[in-house]
């Protein structure tokens, strides 16, 4: 924790979308080196150089970081005023030294909370995790074990708002970042309106998708040869938001059903582990309903 | 392809389908080897050990083969006229040294075609390309230059029955398989009821699937990592039938929807040749509606 | 633990190597056909089926497999006393619900060691982990966490024989595989002797190799693309024994050689507890230098 | 081809090595921006940003673009002057509307050629085939089926250097790449000072690797699990020069020695036609043995 502070201290990132237009990159590469930055990453990319939107993201380190952000923001701040920006560009100053601070959801499986907590302790993910939530006690030890606060907030059918009001309360001022790592209740609208774009869910993929209550048995039924899984950004449309990462697993004819699910589990925690440690370093930019990621 | 009748001159190949009870390796392989054939490869699968379907794949070689078929043909035969079999046992004799007869089925893309040609001319797909057969005539060097003889077949809205009525006719006894390497055109029960289980199609995939018109561009819009492909036998529910063979490559949000359609053509190419490579090996056995692949 | 005994009640293995002659499976099935065994799964294979060597891997189920294993293992002698066998044959019969007993050799890095842990746990890997024995005392709370004894055996350049020694001592009759999981002392010859084609190591490789003092340097100034893994069992030829599982996963020029040994770690992991899962299902047969994997 | 040229009209590259220090982005940008080209596609990176090396890549587009060029390089030349670079920055500007002209250089085996004529004819290389040479004249047609001259250059023991002479005067102000692609003989120091950076080779690759006469050999006879290609531009120091691009595919024990070798084919074209499809657009940069992949 204390390698991770000094490796970032002075270092800042700039994320911006805005339309597309000549000269971005310029002003604002401009912008920092006035100021005394020295970019140590760029990446940008534009949907459509004439008249598309543009992304970029800035790694960079300025000595003393802290007495120049204000500048850098205001030099930001001047630049989206621009006429030519026509109102449209997003920016955001970041500061990775202090790192994200994180809650996780789960239920009854432990594989992805447990590789999130051990890449966590390897110093792989830069995050503190703050909690751990629950809707059943299962999980407790796998996260106080590790010293993380365990949260048992039960859902039953009838008290899911409730419930949902606890978790809410829990997080409040707490986190900036919810990973749901195999948690098998709903979020509401509500939930999701306080985090946007700040809610990850892994979940499993098969090429073609199968729907309903049985998609591994539908899967075995049908002869699939591989197993995947999809994380994303968790949006009103139930597991139809923007993609951040996926990966697939050979499987044949011998895998049983439980086989199957098994192997769903090893591609679940790796996937959710790269989606999670990309939106950690700021490398995802959320644009409609897909994703820019800087990896 | 001299080379190749002689390698698998005496050689033989056993496939069972039946109804899994004790003593059923034992009985198949006493029985080669009473009729002086060496298993040179077996493999096999059990749904359920206990209750379940069981497959079986034998390669054997033995001296004179043609003076002994008849004999190893009786004796499965017996086999399966046991009434523990309870009349469930489907078995056939396949030698290799007589090559499948292929048709391939295109429109306008070449990139299936083409590999399939390529992989057949290096002596890697064991098969006698008797025809391409297509509803353009655009890839017809492609076809001619290898010294196939192609044949344009055009099918609209109103000729669609007459069309595939010329196309039987120009496959009935001159092919064992129907591959449709792009071929833009939908079958009809009729045409499948004369190739079960003998014609094979690729189709591009993803996870999740994006049906509908516009696959590719679903499939931006939503951001995916992977483009993939997926090798099935056509069966009269469409592009839902049993799966042979799946892969994938990687994308980024680099990838316009061009760059995803080239990058499928890839997958498809290797998935097909794959497919269509196990087939000619009598490798795939159906079942329902699940493929056991003895790759 | 309950669960696994359960599963594998009345199942028993036979596993087979010999001189390729026509009959082996024959003879072999109608044995245990007349032992009352229901074979569920059998891989074969022949380096050559005229003079080459024969592998077999049969699992079968047998009611009341106790009262009946000493026939089969007689049938097996029997086989292989025959003359056509040359004195060739080697066989062995395992019940897997005896589970593998095991040790685990580590030093300071968790990684692997931690992920054999967690699949023990979540019932992927069917063995009693005995003991972790490290020559550093600091991953003794990761094994006795979990509720496994941890031995802090030290080795310097003049205690080596001495450590071995005492090493050799606790294993003694307490285990039946040792899995260096990144252990980064070398064992002499006469603990490998102790037990042959039953030490698994894990190590980095890559391609092309880079040999000497700093592998993942010399491999990040060639550029190199992937790095891998490679399991393989231990031979008095440090490094070269026959290979079980290896993978890859792709790296770029951003990779420092930091990122390179993170990566590195990633897929040691995941190969090592593939090739040990392999051996513990008795998967793997050692042939000279190289490995038949009935995977 | 006319697509192409149509595609790129008004296009050009910058590619700049130096000594890293801040403000080159901004430098650079703002000269782009103050001649009207507009930024495309923007990547960068650097070994280290406190004295390292900096390497960038910017795709851009510029009205009349021909009109522009000059100014845009002497502002380059401006900046490379500055005493701040201390004489250590390289850069150039490409217009990649004019392809890349380039002569494949081949023995007998035509698997790498075919994937590379073929992804070059369906628009996926921007590269125009001036030549094919190779020692032996068995791939002639492949060659001029396309429309592609084909040299004929035997090489023996007595006449490399009269051989070698003879290529050189065939590609002598014809070609700006040479892509081996499983040429069979050795280039001399002479011919690669001739083409430096610009000489692509592709060579199978293995974890780890067997050196010596039969490297697929050695490989079975350990039991690899995988079977990999190197591609990478040749230096005088043999299949030694900074890699490109590298891949594998699995294989398994049943896996003969041919068998291995047909499975090195396709990855050798795969690895190939990327790595030569990167050259193509500029998105290599060697640096020491190493690589910078703009992917």
């Amino acid at each position: 924790m204390a390698a991770h502070a000094e490796r970032y201290r002075d270092v800042g990132r700039v994320l911006v979308t805005c339309p597309d237009r000549p000269g971005i990159v310029a002003a604002i590469s401009g912008l920092l080196f006035r100021h005394g930055a020295n970019i140590t990453e760029l990446q940008q990319y534009s949907t459509d150089p004439f008249g598309g939107t543009f992304f970029l993201r800035i790694e960079f380190h300025r000595e003393e970081l802290v007495s120049g952000l204000a500048a850098i923001e205001d030099g930001l701040a001047t630049i989206a005023a621009e006429p030519a920006m026509g109102g449209g560009m997003r920016w955001r100053v970041t500061t990775p030294a202090a790192r994200h601070r994180v809650a996780i959801f789960v239920s009854k499986a432990d594989h992805a909370l447990q590789e999130l907590l051990w890449r966590t302790h390897a110093g792989e993910l830069a995050m503190d995790v703050r909690m751990v939530v629950s809707n059943h006690d299962d999980l407790r030890s796998a996260a106080t074990d590790w010293g993380i606060p365990f949260h048992h907030v039960p859902v039953t059918s009838t008290t899911r708002d409730e419930a949902e009001s606890r978790a809410l309360a829990l997080l409040d001022g707490e986190v900036d970042l919810v990973v749901l790592a195999r948690y098998m209740q709903i979020l509401t609208p509500r939930f999701l309106a306080a985090y946007p774009d700040r809610v990850i869910n892994i979940h499993h993929s098969f090429l073609p998708a199968f729907v309903g209550a049985d998609p591994y048995g539908a899967a075995a039924r049908r002869g699939v040869k591989l197993i995947g899984a999809t994380a994303h950004y968790v949006t009103a449309d139930l597991d139809a938001g923007p993609i951040i990462e996926q990966d697939i697993e050979r499987v044949d004819h011998r895998h049983q059903v439980a086989d199957l699910r098994r192997i769903g589990r090893h591609v679940e925690r790796a996937v959710l582990a790269r989606a999670v440690g990309w939106h950690l370093e700021d490398r995802v930019i959320v644009h409609s309903n897909t994703t820019i990621v800087f990896a």
